[in-house]
């Protein structure tokens, strides 16, 4: 496929309200569309006060409930979905973004890099950066503060990567600024689903940004959302254009020179 | 010194004309400062027809007239200068930033991802990308096109940099743009000297873009330079915001995780 329609959709979930944040959720994916990104932990919220709090209301991928409602979204709809949620594994807790196909296949995604009190509930991802084939391309996923390491990105486009999605909860503001230019930097396109809204769970409220973004391989902004409602924003990412020369004598990737990098 | 005056400086070199273009960026160096950065290749212009053109406008380093003209002023001023000129090696001939300090001394850095046409003509660096003791801190180098690859930020950042000089003549728009989050993404400061003007002296005009831009560890723009005209712009650099914690739990180094990077 050289052509794809993708959202990047925008929730405000109440904290620990799963099955109305899932249903909300799935309620605003636009129609038509052979992608769409949810925020990183779509269904519980994002401010968990304690591990035992995490894991009351982690799930296991992809038998778990939410796993189960995308799983059947994507069955109805034909709409690969990607979204993040709380992973159960044993013993341990995984911020994890599952992409589901509508054919009922799920592959995974474990947040390599936590952000701030993340690092005291949940594991770090141990399964690096894996690329997936979906809607006739390859996708990568990767969530949140991965955005402030290039080779979150970088990893993802060179394993062949031509779609980047993103689901996030941001309350820093420079994430939609930078997502434009890791989509430059590897020719790629960037999906980045945030959440709006605030959650007063801990010591200071937290306000998420919103301001979901796709971007394309030219570092154009596509689409982007609001900073304060709900909403879902689409686009037709053209494929062709994930093009590694940016100039007839530059390729993104021949032109590194890893033995120069520390 | 925890705290330092830097300046961008912004040229429109005459292609060739090196004695006027040496004596003109020079008179544009604001005084007091401690560190002032001028563009790439600011001496000879930019659009060399072929390598013999470049061979016969190409200077040794430290002991051309060039970096010769640079010591001088660097003594007379007390402001360390960095800058990019053509380089002469016995046969190769190199896109180079020389940092010329006060006391004499002269280090270089050889542009390691060379830009469209620049291949034809230019040996690619062979230094790999080392910093320097300068102005009582740690200086890194990069020029122009360096730009769209993170990790010559990253490694100059990495091995200790503090401040990221970048010597540039972009034709490109992005630059400008994409450096404060170099700043960030490495906690440094960036200082990028870009040039103005037309060149036509290929098939189609060159236009350079000006926006020479300082930009903080917080990734904020400190200073921007406009599109079309001469000029210089001094920011303070205040050397304790280089803190590598981006968050209490968050280093923007000892974050990485190398073993899942590509």
């Amino acid at each position: 496929m050289t052509k794809l329609r993708a959202a990047v959709v925008q929730t405000e979930p109440v904290f620990g309200d799963v099955a109305a944040n899932v249903a909300e959720a799935l309620e605003l994916v636009p129609a038509g569309c052979d992608l769409a990104v949810l925020p990183e932990l779509f269904a519980t919220g994002y401010q968990f006060r304690d591990s035992d709090e995490l894991a009351s209301l982690a799930e296991s991928v992809p038998d778990g409930s939410t796993c189960s409602a995308l799983r059947a979204a994507a069955a109805n709809s034909g709409t690969t979905l990607v979204a993040g949620l709380a992973e159960r594994d044993g013993d341990r807790l995984f911020n994890t973004a599952v992409l589901v196909r509508p054919d009922g296949t799920v592959d995974r995604y474990r947040k390599v890099h936590l952000f701030w009190d993340e690092k005291l509930i949940f594991t770090p991802g141990d399964l690096g950066f894996p690329v997936f084939a979906a809607c006739g391309t390859t996708v990568g996923l990767m969530i949140c503060f991965d955005w402030l390491f290039p080779e979150a990105a970088g990893t993802l486009a060179r394993r062949g990567a031509k779609v980047i999605c993103h689901p996030s909860n941001l309350v820093l503001p420079h994430c939609p600024d930078v997502m434009p230019l890791r989509a430059l930097e590897n020719r790629v396109y960037t999906l980045t689903a945030n959440r709006v809204g605030c959650e007063h769970r801990g010591e200071a409220p937290l306000n998420f940004i919103g301001r979901s973004v796709a971007a394309s391989p030219r570092g154009e902004r596509l689409v982007e959302c609001g900073t304060d409602r709900t909403e879902a924003a689409a686009a037709d990412l053209e494929l062709d254009l994930c093009d590694p020369y940016l100039t007839p004598r530059n390729h993104v990737v021949a032109d590194r020179r890893p033995e120069f990098y520390d």
